[in-house]
């Protein structure tokens, strides 16, 4: 089976995948955006999880084919990468933060789908146990990296996917020296230095694309106001977290205009009347975004829904562990670049907290912070 | 206001016009996809009407430039543009079958809603009388032939957009060169015939991709359960056909979704389970494909829904009536050019007699078939 | 080894590959540009047939696969595509006309250096017969139509190239889906009729280019002048025919530049003043081109080289007999699409006699070919 | 006239510039390579100052259309960009470290020509005095920082062009939003700080071409050889450095074949019979490399032109100088973004000492290095 896919021309399946691809649990992504609310900036950017799964399965192909895994690796590497987001629930990272607040992950749902659908059942009908691409989907094993690591197949698609679509220059990435530069070393995959720039590249075309399209201020308020929504919804019993990964847009949208509180602030984003930023902050780690709301609609007496804290709070203090082989020794990249403390200097003093109100009411919610 | 577009790259708004995209009516485009259910077949097709109106403005601003038609002129060109497919209901092409069925099109409610909207006030407010905008959407008068003839600012648009969503290579046309060739002579709009070659380019795009995208046999098949589900569901007095211009995709398929008739064709449709082609056959004009569609289920006990009878009728017999400048003479494009006769007969050869059952059913209609 | 290639990113040689590339005779198509004076139009178009050949060896790799036909058939098809353009002269084309005025042909060349140069050595220390390889250029057996013939990688390849290099849309070919057509029939390499618009875009594609890049006005003016210049320097013992497969460009031009009676021509082409077209005619097979130059230079008076006539005769009546399966038959391209004899018709149509001369003499010309 | 360029698309050319660009000074520039001897790495990077000029020119007007600045002003800006790389010699890059050495540079022969050619009469004709565009070649005046400047239309075409023809990705800018970004700010040009990432992105864009593409180690090895052989035509009096900027590339490699003791030089360049890397050391001030370059020859008895040192000496010291506004404020694009420091820092480790010799002698010249 061939797909045409607009980033990666065509895409190979073989009959395991297509039969994989066939389930309901796949193709639900058809129907979850890949950048859930980056459509209110970006119009084109109307992607889903679906083409971006498929992708990711292709460029696992090339890190297989690059590292001469063997087949059978090479069939566990691909599956993991089919599936790695089929946990992500209606417009991806939007419910994504839902079901953190809630000690949940789209991974864990993921990994759930896998064992407990027709999936399983599949994979083991062509020999191969649902664990061994659950543990890839982890990260775990020497190859596990590949498919969720600093350098991996969701991130190298995704820059380029979303690039594609939203139309912004900077996610170009050089996949194809970054895959050539992969190698087997001690048992261990690591990137060979003499293509330290192709590595580099990615960490750019990510620094760049978070500003620009992930953190971009009008998605963060369409998402924010969709969060509230859905907070709503919840308490009043029309919607559980634990449901998110199983639902579709449709179905969530369609909820969300029918409840009475949810209601109008769905209206609102269909009708881009988005709240406007009344207040930008550093990022204070004390507060309380929740407290601080209800702190601010007691003081300005407006209903809810009406002043959103939102907390942007990246955390880039992980070092980015990428082993580089430079002169035959193994390096962290943090050790041969200088380019990852810059960066992460440079992402985390972007965090802050801002809040959202309808246009009218920002000068009195600006006050009313001030105050506070 | 400036719109980052996957295909145009910016795009610019003055004042009035993002009043007017800030409309429900137009932000409704978003919750429309370009090419319906083409996405079973090219997943990156999930684009919308909402980015494809503003690519139609961005080429008529370009014909505006080109031909230096005054700031006035240019203004209705590109609002004409904005609003052509406001009128389209969900899924585009799909639903305006349905609408074609009933003697209503999408070009009719586009004009009714610019009519009887706040953008009929918004227009009015900046001096613009609606009718002149409606009359370009006809396309009526000197210039109309920019937002409605055979090399129009709407084909321009779909076939770069539609090219760079589904990865087909087919849609390149030179539209630079096609804007530059056109030219305004004893009053009327002509395109010179020292670019005859751009011109083609549209017709050989348009051609090669009606097969291989607009008409391919897959999305096809889902785009006629659909409207197999939206008959039904209509019949059940859940829809009504006028009020397929003022939905959104989300609406129409939760009411899909909780039809008792329609919900397991709509379930079929989301988990991707399409029928098979059963038959195909020459077109023969005088089918009734509804009595055909009763005729087989009687004959084979089937339930409704479960054969569907399609029939593709293309009509090419329209003359590509593109005035052409060839030595200071206007021509017809039919007369300087080899290719649209060789075009027409090729695209009309296409139109055929199909029918659709799910894959167990096929023998069985397919013998039916020939029996009746 | 990997090259990075503008058009197919990473191109892959093996050690063999590797060896014959860097022999002079493959280095010197360095400096052999692909598109002769064409760079006159578009500044861009300056690549060579280095790159070109290349890219047909990774595009013969592509059928290879596609077509399973094992390692060492696989090897003599990259090595024929690699190799198939070797004789080409300085300026491609522009000196591929002059061959062929004398019984040759660049074909030959490619031959001959195969068969009298290290390359041999090189291929038979690999257990590769040159013949082999060289049946391949010649079109012969089963899969010699990959390497010559109507869908071949030397077509494919300087379609994509060509529209890559000049900015010129048109040449976008579905490079990927006429591969994935190809297929072995009854011992027979076929295309599967299933494809058929994949094989229509190659002939769209070229149609398009023949008259915007490859018959260009102005390039074809700046190629006359060279072809001029070349017959004095060759009338004057300063250049052989037989010497311009061996030659390079630098070489070619600083003889043009150093011989008295050439100079000026070669000087004109430098500064780009080129001759204007004076008269165009209907192509009239009876004429002889040297004898119409010696008649009007003696009519008006003017110097050798000030007048060119130029006879444009494409012969577009051969059958486009590329094999198609349709429905388990093998017809003829021509039986299966309306496109060929529409595109030969317009090609044909195109066929004329230009006369050229410098600006200030067109009038005189253009009077003196009427009196003729 | 409207030029069809490969990276920007159609560059639409007035009356006067179309006078300039056919001047032979101008015309001279398509016979001088954009990236002197990078194909032999890159073979498809053969594009020439001639298109390169073409493309600065049309960024110029870009930004003089976003800055509003005015007719005359846009007409100088235009100019300054089309014509401040006319004093190129042949192979661009590598003649430029000649002339450096000499004491001259590229930017002294523009002006040059500028004041001496027929294109000063052409400016004043057309009421320009050619000291106005030779300001803004110098980088003088409120807007020369476009023309010479840490951003402006040289870096900006040359990054997107050398990528488009390389086939590296990383080239990618987003030159639409960075000169969106450009304003006037009491009188200064000065870029909004709301788009610093797109100046960033210019950034890390030059930062991955430097090592990839302009210090490619193989390419730099040619140039080295090509200035070796160039150091024997001038000491045998065969060319002056002076002539440089008014030769081409044909005209250079002639010279350098027909001279005895540069001969097998250029034939080893043609032929891609490079150099390899003996030695590579950490850069060392204090080193003269033709002293050491003799100490070699004397040490190992080879012959000249068979040691050659190279010195990669880059100083990125400069910072940085870029206005960006702020909150109303302007500062320095260093004070701003983390970026400059880590790039620089990491360029500057890139600077080395480089020895090359012919393949077998790379262990004598080895050894006799450490020796020293």
């Amino acid at each position: 089976m061939h797909v045409q896919d607009a980033v990666h021309g065509y895409i190979t399946l073989n009959e395991l995948e297509e039969a994989v691809l066939d389930t309901p649990e796949m193709q639900r992504l058809r129907r979850v955006r890949q950048l859930g609310f980056s459509n209110v900036v970006y119009p084109s950017a109307t992607h889903t999880r679906f083409e971006h799964s498929l992708g990711a399965l292709h460029i696992a192909n090339m890190f297989a084919d690059a590292l001469n895994v063997g087949e059978g690796r090479a069939q566990e590497l691909r599956l993991a990468a089919l599936l790695h987001d089929m946990g992500h629930g209606p417009f991806s990272h939007s419910t994504d933060h839902i079901l953190n607040d809630h000690g949940l992950s789209h991974e864990h749902f993921s990994k759930k789908k896998i064992r407990n659908s027709r999936i399983s059942d599949i994979l083991q009908d062509h020999g191969i146990h649902p664990n061994r691409v659950i543990r890839l989907i982890e990260g775990e094993g020497r190859l596990g990296s590949i498919v969720a690591g600093h350098i991996d197949v969701d991130r190298m698609d995704y820059l380029m996917r979303d690039a594609h679509y939203t139309g912004v220059a900077y996610g170009t990435i050089d996949a194809s020296t970054i895959i050539r530069s992969a190698c087997i070393h001690d048992g261990d995959l690591v990137f060979d230095g003499k293509y330290l720039n192709a590595l580099e590249s990615l960490l750019t075309a990510r620094y760049l694309m978070i500003p620009t399209v992930y953190m971009h201020r009008t998605s963060r308020v369409a998402s924010s106001m969709f969060r509230e929504a859905f907070r709503m919804l919840r308490e009043d019993g029309d919607v559980s977290v634990e449901e998110l990964p199983y639902m579709d847009e449709p179905e969530l949208v369609h909820r969300l205009r029918n409840n009475d509180r949810s209601q109008w602030l769905m209206d609102r984003i269909d009708n881009r009347e988005l709240h406007k930023i009344a207040v930008r902050n550093p990022e204070n780690s004390g507060l309380d975004p929740a407290e601080r709301e209800e702190e601010l609609l007691a003081k300005t007496g407006l209903s809810e829904g009406e002043v959103i804290v939102d907390v942007l709070k990246r955390d880039e203090s992980r070092t980015y562990d990428v082993p580089v082989l430079v002169e035959d020794q193994v390096r962290s990249l943090e050790q041969v670049s200088d380019l990852p403390p810059a960066l992460k200097a440079s992402l985390q003093r972007q965090n802050e907290i801002r809040i959202y109100t309808p246009r009218e009411h920002v000068e009195t919610v600006s006050a009313a912070t001030e105050a506070v």
